[in-house]
């Protein structure tokens, strides 16, 4: 077991509110791993709303598809999540698709939900076929164990190479009374060795109608989750899932308190995917303005984020700028040598193409020397902006990945 | 010094022909490297040819900027070109566009030659002034030592993180005499840390027009040095240039012996290049099959071969194919999880989305034990293909790049 990321909250798993509607359950099902919890189930009442986002990849996993399919189902019952470690479920052909109905199917009749609202997810090792019976033979005990305050245990459940479980919650004041966010979430690379993918789930009492829900989740994912990279690499099996169970106060806005809410929640949660990305020893903001386009600042960004130079400079604590350059050279975004700015911190150091002639290297040095570090860029040009999130990359990264799977 | 990448060339240095037409000269000017040479003078008589291919970055350095302008020039005089390492002159603004000028003013003048035939490159750290006095106060001693006999010293001199040089060549036989091939290049990584580029240069005396010229470059980059990748990074300074003397027989058709050997010369180049990738222990061809299109194999090739989780597994020795689906899936082709064959080697490791049951995982890896790997991807959808070389990705890499600049 790798020890704990020093980029971890200090305070450890945070005190989630209880969202009235959610229950929480997990077991050991021995799907790969032994001596640990490896399934969660949430169960969620009736009249809940579900939004979603998934992995874009071209070779995603049967669970994917299956969420897909779906998320606009009727809210008229009740509905459920269950989530495996240890086993992805990818690449695996029919056997999937077989395994996925199984669990889904079991998870149904035990809780009586429309079996077209019980979403899956599975994380590990791709191409080998869920031993799902180790899956359905528990759902039984699951469902007796059920609880509104066991959602760290489901954070813990999920985790396959994290090194912390991830939670995160914000609070809402409305006319109409208190809404509570509470969300957890798994992934330590954006996909790992075998054991692999991210996995959010966040769960409100609001009471918001799933088009809207969706809406807010699309554009609140793109700031967020879809700004945050490890090793440039994407999972078969990326899940995002938003649960509303209506029990709290209605939404009827697209932005507003509530959204401010989730956006932080599903920001925290991302800042704490990338600190626990694998390897890491430093927490890395890259800003962007002064681009053509905010997409331009989004490319610009993610060149920085995901160049391997840039990001061998930053273990090394190396404010080597010469790598920013290169990687908004490479990032096809529109740009302009001789309008360019860069800084570490609050250090400039080249401006308008050059070096700035304030630029005090010591001072640069000084910055990467600290665990959470800012590399700003400006390209001059216009008024897009962007801000995205990374990690170093270190020694341990190689560590974790080259070995052989045992 | 870094030892010599264990998949150099066994034999060293080729033994490379004399071209006709072209001489070579190198210097210690102590631009930074000492005890060392560090500029190479390269003279081309009256009539050649001069085509060219350079990195594609928006922030390309001034001597990039000045060869472009340059290319088309007229033939008629004599031509030259000088490259210098240890400093890139690039993100040095109107200082950097006036090194150029100086050294490139120099050039021609000692040789006689007109400036706008004089083609220059510099390689090595970025954003520092390039202290071009040092190297035109030696361009006469380059010219008194112009010899055809001393292009492996122009290769040594080029070299930055290079743990070898590296040269190439190729003969062709016609109705009207013997054409040779002479090329030389340097490139460790994409770009290297502070030191870094790939420059390429390659002369042959045969007579051959420059726009068919600059047509055969362009296309035989893209199936050789656009295929390549140590580390996903792009240089700002990337230089390809290819000079024909016109002393031996004349080439007038676009396909033929010559583009064939003029392919084998560059493919070997660039295939030494990446065996010289920073901390490399393994050469990796990717190949695609079976694409919806040309292009589409090449991003899925370029996704494989880049991905840092892919390059741990080579360096681990690890047949790991969830990660090369997991390639196939991020690298935006048109893809079918369900129609996807991955073999090692010989070793049919996946065949139309699943596990081959032929899968002998003793066989993959003990190809994997191998120095020179073969990763096979059939998208089973079309006829499109390509071919992509890269090398894995090792603590070495993290070694030579987080170190502080010194």
């Amino acid at each position: 077991m790798a020890s704990i990321s020093p980029l971890a909250p200090k305070g450890g798993f945070p005190d989630l509110p209880v969202i009235e509607g959610v229950e929480f359950a997990s077991v050991e099902a021995g799907v790969r791993y032994s001596g640990r919890t490896d399934v969660m189930l949430a169960r969620l009442c009736a009249g809940t709303s579900m939004a979603g986002v998934f992995t874009k990849s071209a070779t995603r996993a049967a669970p994917v598809l299956d969420c897909q399919a779906k998320l606009g189902s009727s809210t008229s019952g009740g509905a459920a999540i269950i989530v495996n470690s240890g086993n992805a479920n990818a690449f695996t052909g029919s056997k999937g698709v077989e395994a996925v109905a199984a669990v889904t199917e079991m998870v149904a009749k035990t809780l009586d939900v429309p079996q077209d609202r019980v979403f899956s997810s599975s994380t590990g090792v791709i191409g080998e076929a869920l031993p799902f019976e180790r899956i359905t033979a528990k759902v039984s005990a699951l469902a007796e164990t059920l609880s509104p305050t066991r959602i760290q245990d489901a954070a813990a459940a999920i985790m396959t190479t994290d090194t912390f479980a991830k939670g995160a919650s914000a609070q809402v004041n409305t006319d109409d009374g208190v809404i509570n966010i509470a969300g957890i979430a798994k992934g330590s690379g954006m996909i790992a060795p075998d054991m692999a993918t991210m996995l959010v789930y966040i769960f409100t009492d609001a009471k918001i109608a799933q088009p809207l829900l969706q809406d807010m989740l699309v554009r609140l994912t793109d700031k967020t989750f879809n700004c945050i990279t490890v090793d440039s690499d994407t999972s078969t099996s990326d899940t995002l899932l938003l649960a509303a169970t209506g029990k709290s106060a209605e939404i009827t806005g697209a932005t507003g308190p509530f959204y401010d809410a989730l956006h932080s929640v599903m920001r925290d949660l991302a800042h704490q995917v990338v600190k626990d990305g694998e390897g890491a020893t430093k927490f890395v903001e890259v800003r962007v303005t002064g681009a053509d386009t905010d997409a331009d600042a989004h490319k610009v960004g993610m060149a920085i984020a995901n160049s391997p130079l840039v990001k061998t400079a930053v273990a090394g604590e190396d404010p080597n700028w010469g790598r920013v350059v290169m990687a908004v050279g490479k990032s096809g975004a529109k740009a302009d040598r001789d309008l360019l700015s860069i800084r570490f911190g609050d250090v400039v150091v080249a401006d308008k193409g050059w070096v700035s002639p304030e630029y005090d290297e010591a001072k640069a040095a000084e910055h990467m020397k600290g665990d959470d570090l800012l590399i700003g860029v400006d390209l001059g040009i216009g008024a897009g902006q962007a801000t995205v999130w990374t990690c170093d990359l270190t020694h341990a990264y190689i560590e974790i990945n080259a070995d052989y799977r045992s």
